[in-house]
């Protein structure tokens, strides 16, 4: 999608560890009007997929899977991270890893709203080691729900995973591909 | 707004302690199709009120206000929780006590997002007690922004928050407003 690399290009900055600094439009500001246009590209890509519900992970997921559903037409569910795996009630639980904090964190979600009958479009902010993806995978999996496939806003290609799970039979859809990220500048995989 | 009215009629579930459960299509199930029409209402109230942004709070905030901020076509700034105030960087910081989890948390903007040049909209899910709110506000006057208004999906009139600040000369628009909750059912304001 041209005008997230554009707006990668002009807005984004790297910092130390590979990270990518996006606050200004997409995960602590958002920019309404390219969220908009994420919203109806994946849409677009996903049109006579037979999605029947968009699952994400809080926080900054939420405003691209709401965009999404909105487009789609389809209800957004969100899953919560929680500091221990130590939760009540009846959810569906998965452990995830999170290199920027160095810590594990529960991934959970209502039974009630994860069926078996769904088909599920995940939707996320970043995918980098698919650390998080594949917790929500694990989800739709316990739930018994179908997974259609995977929309991502920036998709940092030099961490593998996503190549790696797209081997694995895994349809995944970014906006953008970021190949390479340097002093030098940022490559997006044509 | 009585499509809101209606869904919590026939999908609210009144739990002990004053909670209101929503999860189905308001807080961690979202049905867009409501989504959309609080979009659009929110944006309706506050048509030609000048806002330059919509603020919210992390996670549940943040899909009603993507919502009306794609509507309005202004960005939306989400503030993040820490467990502690122990946070770097050029930040705003406010502390806010949470009655469901019984403890303090710190409520955090970057000061690069949120200027003395913006006419604030806050848009939350739920307006009870006002704390939230209130932490908002304070982050508000922190960056000299103006405070133009406060949309909320649901007050909960009874806990008095929403009149006692409404007093103070902050104009808040309720998109459903309970005035009562028993087990013989929800009364909202007319």
């Amino acid at each position: 999608m041209k005008l997230m690399e554009q707006k990668i290009l002009r807005e984004g900055q790297i910092l130390p560890g590979d990270i990518l600094k996006v606050g200004s439009f997409l995960n602590q500001n958002i920019d309404t009007d390219l969220l908009g246009e994420m919203g109806r590209e994946i849409a677009r890509l996903y049109d006579g997929a037979g999605v029947t519900k968009i699952l994400t992970i809080e926080a900054s997921g939420i405003a691209i899977a709401a965009a999404a559903g909105l487009s789609m037409g389809v209800p957004v569910l969100f899953a919560k991270k929680h500091r221990t795996s130590n939760v009540d009630g009846d959810v569906y639980v998965t452990k995830v890893h999170s290199f920027t904090h160095n810590e594990d964190y529960a991934v959970v979600v209502s039974r009630d709203y994860l069926l078996p009958s769904d088909r599920v479009l995940l939707v996320d902010d970043f995918l980098a080691n698919g650390n998080a993806l594949r917790g929500l995978i694990d989800l739709c999996n316990q739930a018994d729900a179908e997974l259609v496939g995977v929309a991502i806003a920036i998709e940092k290609c030099f961490s593998g995973a996503g190549d790696q799970m797209r081997a694995e039979g895994v349809r995944i859809d970014s906006l953008a591909q970021i190949e390479s990220m340097t002093e030098n500048g940022i490559v997006f995989r044509s």
